[in-house]
């Protein structure tokens, strides 16, 4: 078999299949959900909007929105045996691996029996995720067992906060979670979604293929960003503090989270979207340092390495004005993209090739075998 | 950013990386696990001393096979909470997700807090592996919940084979035992190894990639091969009616699991030396038909396709003499592959740059945003 060299490790620039979901830096910036601009989607729609159009293709008429929503609050409530799963976990955990363990033990209790249910598995995966990690970090945190078939908020990021917080969330952090789910929902073939794809080519269940993925996105170079540019900027009390700081920390060449992107080169289409947000949030708790820290941060980065904001960089404050633990940061990015990673699994379902690379050996020639009592 | 567009689908023949672990049909015929020739390892070895050639690197002494083996004994026994854990998942559940899921859990209970941690936490894995199918098995089918901390038996096919029927496991049977995980231990980049690496790409836990694996190794494509296998010949009884049968499934063009390869053009190395224990396996149980018929179905299948034997077919028999209830056959797999999946784990991590290829895309072209009510 003829191997070929490509010319980049991590497959980057390689093409590793189709996909009719998501472009990517198309004009340098861009970022589309099946032809629809990022802007236009966060700035206008509903997450269960952005949802519908990635797992059944089109966007939703009122009609079809409103049986959406209902459907999906009907999905709610963990079953018993998931719960007594989650109350294993202890507090010091992870709390991506508990999202993980909580995919998986889902898998167990409702298998996917045919890819015919592969839709229905993943609205149930969709409207229980985001009390998954609730039940397990109010069980471990606060003793506090939560009724997960609350139905009081109608939208999934409404019942995420609900979840979290046992109040009422505000019109405002129920507005910035909708943006916060559209931008985090799809990206082409990041690593978690290929890991997703790379399960789904064995024609493996849809649970095994998304708890791949959040395997995958916890890895600090992929889901992290958030949570590490959220202990970086919280280090700082004032501007010119933070100023000071990341030029040491430049350098001293340490990496700083929430920059750069692997395909993006001039900006990150998301950045401005969740930045507004954060600078909304900041006025509505009366914000002394946090923000104008976030935005100083931007501008020497910009200025030092002419590098710009991802979509976690501003992501880091708004989930913190919102009262949200940093180590829940990772498991929202889960509950959103979760309609991406399935909505490739469908893909990949739909027109499957095993995915088996090949690899060049740099290992060692044949060697003679030799008899245990030889070796020394 | 310029998308090379690669000949085949699945990345079939393409590098993804480098491995100095293994080759595979390197005459077209071959396997080697770091330079040895897998003939010579599974005629000779104990599996344990391939799992130490693979995650630490050379074949071990006596003195320290002898010290590896205790290792492994003293780090069995579930923790409490894995219990619990496997005890809510139903009898009716895929093993595979049994095993994705124990796997899961554990990695809440013993994270692996950064990488000089994951050789140990590997060793942990091949350790507990055998007992988390069997205790769920035991414990759901049975009701009996199993002594974990068995140290009866030295070797890893030996204490699976006795948590899963409670009895001491014969020499013939352990050394088939040793065979099998010898012959499934590693093998390149195959899927779910590859899925391993993707997870690593992001520099997550080890944990997180050996489920990953798991989950990709669960599709009938790929790990449920011995069991489809299984299924088939077990429908016959004599090797004329075995025959009859082939050829009426050949003329339907029928997929007959067990038989060829993505990389083996002539043969899989792997089949002889399973295939031998299959053989003295059925004079063991006085077999009257069972391995007649795999022999017949593979001399039709040469005749009539020119195609091979791969490792799964005569697994399907070895373990069935065995006992081994069909649905167990891809969990012995993952007890077993666990070893290549974390050496994987550690040369990804050793030369990393995040697994993230392009994708062509076939979606629609740029699409205005429309206002929901002005949708139909």
């Amino acid at each position: 078999m003829v191997t070929k060299t490509l010319s980049g490790a991590g497959l980057r620039g390689q093409s590793a299949g189709t996909t009719a979901l998501c472009t990517v830096g198309k004009s340098g910036t861009g970022l589309t959900y099946r032809g629809y601009d990022i802007t236009d989607l966060a700035n206008h729609a509903q997450f269960e909007e952005v949802a519908y159009l990635l797992l059944r293709g089109h966007l939703p008429t009122q009609t079809e929105l409103d049986h959406y929503k209902t459907q999906l609050v009907g999905l709610r409530g963990l079953p018993e045996s998931l719960k007594q799963v989650l109350e294993q976990i202890p507090a010091d955990a992870h709390p991506m691996d508990v999202m993980r363990t909580g995919c998986s033990m889902l898998g167990n209790l409702e298998q996917e029996q045919d890819f015919s249910q592969q839709l229905a598995a993943t609205e149930r995966m969709l409207a229980l995720f985001p009390a998954i990690i609730c039940y397990w970090y109010r069980f471990s945190h606060h003793g506090i067992r939560i009724d997960t078939y609350d139905t009081s908020e109608d939208s999934i990021g409404g019942y995420f906060l609900k979840m979290l917080t046992d109040e009422t969330p505000s019109d405002l952090h129920k507005q910035v979670m909708h943006c916060s789910l559209i931008l985090y929902a799809e990206h082409e073939f990041n690593a978690s979604t290929f890991a997703a794809r790379v399960c789904a080519s064995t024609l493996s269940d849809l649970h095994s293929c998304i708890t791949a993925a959040i395997g995958t996105l916890r890895g600090p170079l992929h889901g992290g960003a958030n949570e590490a540019a959220m202990a970086m900027i919280s280090q700082w009390q004032t501007p010119d503090e933070a100023e000071a700081n990341i030029l040491t920390m430049l350098e001293n060449k340490e990496k700083i989270m929430g920059f750069g992107h692997a395909i993006y080169r001039t900006s990150d289409p998301r950045n401005a979207l969740i930045k507004r947000w954060a600078s909304t949030l900041a006025d509505s708790v009366n914000d002394t340092h946090l923000y104008a820290v976030s935005e100083r941060v931007e501008s020497v980065m910009k200025r030092e390495k002419d590098l710009f904001c991802n979509a976690d960089f501003f992501h880091a404050s708004a989930y913190h004005f919102m009262s949200i633990p940093t180590s829940l940061f990772t498991p929202i990015f889960v509950m959103s993209r979760l309609t991406g990673w399935a909505a490739h699994v469908f893909e990949q379902r739909e027109n499957n090739r095993i995915i088996r690379p090949s690899a060049e050996y740099t290992g060692p020639e044949y060697r003679a075998w030799q008899s245990i009592d030889l070796r020394q």
